[in-house]
């Protein structure tokens, strides 16, 4: 494993119970040694499950897997491995992901379709599922609603770090709690491709509803970060809801009861999402770019993608520099809709560019003291709308080309 | 400037001298001291001009000039300054491009808007048009059929080389020569934005055929090419034909007294893109990326593109590292028609990947062996079309952080 990132939280966070949610982790040796690689969670009976994966047309078979699992809107079980993606692996693959997800279903006493399975690592080479199947008994026998930080840790690749987040919300007056678990050190880690999140409550939410408030929260948090631009063939979010809380059910996302969990699931996944990104690989500044004044919302968010995933402007911030022409050209190559001569651009707080030109004698002193923090805040008008959006990233330094570059044996 | 690129031709090539073609080369000292940053040409009367320019959102004002001079399609002169690219310069800048525009036309005897500009460097700073005018005796002095080396030069940037390529064709038996010169050190050098090319032929060819003739060519090789994804706010592709070769004008694009001429045109532009891509920032190996069995061409160059612009691609050929891994998946964030199961992947001609997944127990040394070299060659084929592509990219280095993360002053 690498040195911790420098933009990890101090700790890993007290994450709440959540009713009906039990989590284990345990050393399968799947291709690591020496650390706990393999992580499941059981739900109660009842429990509703929302997902979102990765839009790649190259998948991995346990993507395809859980899709299936999520359109049926139930699970009793998650089970995850690190350390080989099972993606690219053919007839094997699918085999592989069958006995996993088997082998669980028995422990957990439930279909094998009740179970949600995810692979993270190496691409291409086949799935030792007999060594997952092996660490079963020993999964069940450590499940506990206290062991987040195991099962956080269970699933890192090149992570840095352990990624967690929480809180306690309420809906129509009954209190609910969420809590999560997240991996990822770029869209994708070297080798090791996937984001995963595994979000749990114990609200009681119906599948169709919980779906729609996983979506939305998902295009304000984890598809608003970009490390490298590279989408993972294993990209997993899913939501489960156990319903233990006992709240009357919500009929719609938009139920008034919904407002505090929908602010509360967004700060979750958000925490989560932004964990990740300050676990970049080689990341050593934490980028937030806010897009105003475009035509819609998700225009506004793909100009801020566009300034986030460009090599010029992330290398810009990890040389210190206030170089806003390179804001400017990754906002005319962003193919949205944007009137050069209505632009502004400011770094810090500071307006560095307006109307389609710099500011003439603008003082550079607090931009470039802003520059040498590890907070980078660029904001970004087009002048042209209404629609706004918020994006986040990290710099672009020697330590991505190091990790990257470095031979895979 | 920094030291030549390891992949820098042996020397500038002889170009043929184009009749109704002379150019120069002087140092106005716009941003550069010691050495030529001015490049003009005069054409003869009855010049006709084709051009195509950067889709930027954001694009300077001598972009904005150059279209207008293209849609007239007669040109009697080019002027172009290295050092500042005057982008995002408000009125001001389009002023400057003004200012140059009238200096050039009479130095040479036409009219402003008979004057091609461009100007590639810093972005946002204003152009000092008075030392480029000033410079115009100088040049005007100079200009001569046989100076494409220093006119090469003189539009440098960052670019470790001067880039020139020409050829001797025909249409319809009468010998027609074609010389081209071009700057780009990635799409986008730091600070210093554009890629910029300029080609000349006697050929006699009205401006609508010349327009499609460059559009065609254009696509098939400055468009198949990518060093960091990152579009210029200045990219001009002019081609400028006098028409002193006498030839009998071709009716349309597809008139079969063309045909040697369109495979010439394609040479001289794909060289020419070559070159820059071999000046690619940080570059240490070129890299072709063949593409075939996609839906359509345009798709094929499409998933090129997605998989020349990744930057975990790019990285694993820095270190030498068959990680066709990461290939799966540029390919499966293309957005473009694929099916994993189809999907085979060599390079340097062995088969790695087939019909979605690894080719088991496949001779590793000879990939190991091709990866070590400065040629590299990716062949990915999508198994479901007859679309094919072709592009080229270069490997993602220390280099290219060293360059783009320096201060700026």
């Amino acid at each position: 494993m690498s040195k911790k990132s420098p933009l990890a939280p101090a700790r890993f966070p007290t994450l709440p119970a959540v009713a009906g949610v039990k989590v284990a982790a345990a050393a399968a040796g799947v291709k690591y040694k020496g650390r706990d690689d393999v992580f499941l969670a059981s739900l109660a009976a009842g429990t509703h499950i929302a997902g979102v994966t990765t839009r790649s047309k190259t998948c991995s078979s346990s993507v395809e897997w859980t899709r299936s699992v999520v359109a049926k809107g139930k699970a009793r079980g998650v089970i995850v491995n690190a350390g080989n993606a099972n993606a690219f692996t053919g007839k094997a693959g699918a085999e592989g992901t069958r006995h996993v997800a088997a082998a669980a279903a028995q422990a957990l006493g439930c279909k094998p379709k009740q179970v949600v399975v995810a692979s993270t690592g190496v691409i291409g080479e086949k799935l030792p599922g007999d060594r997952i199947s092996d660490a079963m008994p020993k999964l069940v026998e450590s499940l506990s609603e206290k062991n987040w930080r195991a099962a956080a840790g269970a699933i890192m690749t090149t992570d840095t770090f352990p990624k967690g987040a929480g809180t306690v919300t309420e809906i129509d007056g009954v209190e609910v709690n969420i809590a999560g678990i997240a991996k990822g050190s770029g869209m994708i880690a070297p080798d090791m491709a996937t984001m995963l999140a595994f979000v749990f409550t114990d609200a009681a939410i119906p599948a169709p509803v919980l779906q729609k408030l996983l979506r939305r929260s998902a295009d304000r948090s984890f598809n608003a970060i970009t490390v490298d631009g590279d989408t993972s063939t294993s990209d997993t979010l899913v939501l489960a809801a156990t319903g233990k809380a006992g709240n009357k059910k919500p009929k719609s996302v938009a139920d008034k009861s919904l407002k505090a969990f929908r602010m509360a699931l967004d700060a979750v996944l958000t925490d989560l999402a932004q964990q990740v990104v300050k676990d970049g690989e080689g990341a050593k500044k934490f980028i937030t770019i806010n897009v105003t004044g475009a035509k819609s919302a998700e225009s506004a968010r793909r100009v801020g993608l566009a300034i986030g995933n460009s090599p010029l402007v992330k290398t810009a911030i990890a040389g210190q520099d206030a170089n806003w022409g390179r804001v400017v050209m990754a906002v005319g190559k962003a193919g949205e809709p944007a009137d050069r001569d209505r632009l502004s651009i400011a770094m810090g707080g500071t307006v560095i560019a307006e109307k389609g030109e710099g500011v003439t004698g603008y003082d550079e002193a607090p931009v470039a003291e802003h520059l040498k923090g590890q907070d980078i805040l660029i904001d970004v008008d087009l002048g042209i709308g209404k629609g706004k959006a918020r994006v986040w990233t990290c710099d672009l330094t020697h330590g991505y080309i190091d990790i990257n570059a470095d031979y895979r044996s």
